[in-house]
């Protein structure tokens, strides 16, 4: 199929390499021209035959917003948005009824495979209707992962538009999640000294235990990469889709407290002095006369 | 090699079964006469050949504990225990210290591997002195998961005494952590009513996501037994590791926030009515006269 | 001063006392017509002196935002309108700039107080500017409670329009975290059995200890009604500011463990059987062979 | 009555100016000579009439066991033991059953009031038999707070040996979840920019308001002393008592998540750099390439 790709960044542009790999018609467009096949949003959609298709992989948010509106200016009944970025699912029902007025189609996707999806594939879920899918399903059949051994994976119509995005962002919240478990772990095995050698421990942990999986593979680099973990700093930023994980959960009432505690932990990881902690401080000092660490200390 | 094994529970007489399949012999003693091979601890020890082996287990703590003081009565100077059930890493030294006293020999050894062990292998965290590994580690290759393309995993010497014990310790707490990840994701995602069919979603993750792992792929097994998981309450035991886990990273000033989560949650699980809101309750009602519920409501 | 008060419920109720007590003119506006000094809206406007001064005490949400619309229509020039409900605080600066369209004043004022503040007065958190906070003014100090020895505490400017709400949000976060605090303690001294009164511990605590406070005094008033609270359930709503707090928490990097375990708690308390606890007890079960609870067991 | 005291810290100090001061006479030992009044355990067990008491005030852990240890060898049949430190209360038993063996009694007493309690009285929580108790009253009347208009508080007789102490661990615990409440709704307060004055907030919460206590009015010392808290840096030590709580939890199965929050808090505020964070960092970047931020950066 021929397909417009908006966004050529690190993921984007990977994405556009195993499209053309499968034999599909890319014509990419980012604001770097080096990388882009066209001159602008217009000259893009000039290039595509109709039903025009179009994939925005821009950051999410009020850049993503932007080019799909420009995009419903540009584009004409019967043609297709497909937003890949991570967008907030609340997001997404705003573009489709924009969209819709002009009766062009729009699909939510939620894409996950970071720097391992070129060679991989990419896992996708994605939202919409059945004939908004159909048209983009060969670039989706592209961009999947190779079916395995136990079957066909990493590909699913999650439901209406938002359920892609909604998918992705729960999936993220669990991410977060798992991570802190393993870094939990971590930090426990160094800190107690009983142990001779972590690396090896988080290694053999990688067949016949029951936290087997890919994320533990990836620590293992990172161990062998840089044992000790003694070059890196313990400073995490967040993305978004753990922050609107917590706040789904709340807004539904559904308790999310590992998902919750791995966010927290980012945040304070990127405080050079918790205020909060000021706050106890300041409080035992005046109950029990405890010596107070002064500011500049 | 010729070992004894005390126990042979689901887990022992699977292993036993393993360890046969390897060639080795096994006598194993069971209080259950139809599957013991010997009719007495000191009935098991006789039949062995020196330098005896035997390999406990049998259900942590005092049982564990007596078990392990009768062979140090029976046993004598170059024979080996190995502790092979779930013992808290603080038994392990007492043991040892007790065993030393008669020149035999100890080793703890962290098992994972659950019902799957009999036939992918069973992961093997241990700790010792490499002398009195070398007594077993025939037996520990037997029940080691096979190489894979990627290496030889799933067995560790982590180190000295009580070291293997506290790597299966810590894997059980992000065990832990892990499926309390994927439990919160699972009811945010059934809650929400944006997605069709969340079994679907949780399948597409088992390839090209960052959180696909076997635990992941155990859950898309139990949805498709039991859609929606209608049969099965949502009630949860603890066995030990997790509290323990929690307690060290507490006595080392190491937090733990996930992994406490989700022991908690599964604390909660159990109780019927939680007598801390009922304080809460109780408290609403004398300062804004919220309406009560009353127990029998 | 004259004032309209719109919603004579439990709180509205109380304070339209409170105001008269001090001298007054209330004309109170409800759906009840048996408490309602007022037919209608319209009428409670027209009753009124210019400028007119409505205050709002009706549910937060659709109902607070439909009577501030309507109050909109009615009012004009040089009016005011308090807003003394509930509010989350992002609804202050729509329902402010809607009224500034006809020049009419806006003040969001969070109250505290509950079945109390009748007889001890009402703490007061506003925001707005100084001109309209002028026109009410009387009516808050005669709601406010009374200067005590340390001084004059219980009312605040707190800044523009939408900071006495985010003042009271806040506060009621604190609120949900404090209860919560006494609450574990108090489960724990109860499950203990080492204690032989914990009613007497708690009350114990009213005086000399760092944790003194009206909410323990109040908690040991429901356990002198109730002892050991075997006749209420361990059950508790949660009314709204507690999610926002986390909520803005989130949106600001602010971390609030503590708040949030105690919001996480009350939506536990409300569930018949966890979700989560299913998928953690099915994912044991295909691990490790645990057996499960039925769901009707 | 006569009274030994050991240990003359500031705690200690205190009390015994305020035993003095109610007429009763005490014989200080500390091993500092300048403010002692005997010049060894031995001098002070010696210049006590029959039956003996002796109050112990030392730090908790080794040292408190070592004292107590030595007056079992000093003291003889009817003295009797008061440990009014922050033991640990798994220690009272293991002293009490010492002591019995030469028929010298135990009593121990959890202390609250800080700096405070020279002026204000100290809250006191003990545990003992009637007997032993009767022997110290005098001096327990002395130190617990005066009664206020609601009564006579600050002094319970809590249960058997070890209940006193656990009722003042418990205690502890709840300060620990209640100063974070506070801190966390200042942290929000302080970032949100919305409220003017974040201390006259606090300060208005003094009256009228659910959340008003003591530690609310030191809180707001604080915030007058050192406004924004600028000259304090967000660290905080933990003295056992909230650890302990939660283990106590643990051990109980009783979830005690908003103090557990809590005591991690203050983990954290203690580690430079978090080795759970630099675990994070290095698996988001294999995944995704994400940046990370050297540990020298």
């Amino acid at each position: 199929m021929e397909l417009g790709l908006v966004g050529l960044g690190k993921m984007g542009g990977n994405m556009r390499t195993r499209l053309r790999n499968a034999g599909h018609t890319v014509i990419g467009y980012d604001h770097n021209p080096e990388i882009s096949d066209a001159t602008s949003l217009a000259d893009l959609v000039e290039k595509l035959p109709s039903p025009k298709v179009v994939w925005v992989m821009v950051p999410a948010g009020q850049i993503t917003r932007d080019v799909i509106k420009e995009l419903g200016d540009l584009l004409g009944e019967g043609d297709l948005v497909v937003d890949g970025g991570n967008s907030r699912w609340t997001d997404d029902q705003a573009n489709a009824a924009m969209l819709a007025e002009k009766s062009i189609g729009f699909v939510d996707c939620g894409v996950s495979g970071g720097v391992w999806g070129l060679q991989n594939g990419y896992a996708l879920m994605y939202g919409g209707s059945a004939d908004d899918i159909a048209k983009v399903q060969p670039a989706f059949d592209a961009l999947k992962p190779p079916a395995n051994d136990n079957g066909q994976f990493g590909c699913v119509h999650a439901g209406k538009v938002g359920a892609g995005h909604f998918s992705k962002m729960v999936h993220n919240g669990i991410e977060y999640a798992i991570m802190q478990s393993y870094a939990e772990g971590w930090e426990l095995l160094e800190k107690v000294e009983l142990v001779d050698n972590v690396t090896e421990v988080f290694r053999s942990w990688r067949e016949g235990t029951v936290i087997r999986s890919w994320l533990l593979d990836l620590m293992v680099n990172a161990l062998d990469e840089d044992p000790g973990l003694s070059k890196i700093r313990g400073y995490a930023e967040d993305s978004g889709e753990g922050r609107w994980t917590v706040e789904a959960g709340i807004d539904n009432a559904v308790p999310t407290p590992a998902i919750t505690a791995a966010l927290y932990a980012r945040f304070v990881s990127r405080q050079d002095d918790s205020p909060a902690m000021k706050a106890i401080a300041a409080m035992r000092n005046q109950f029990g006369g405890h010596a107070v660490t002064s500011a500049g200390g």
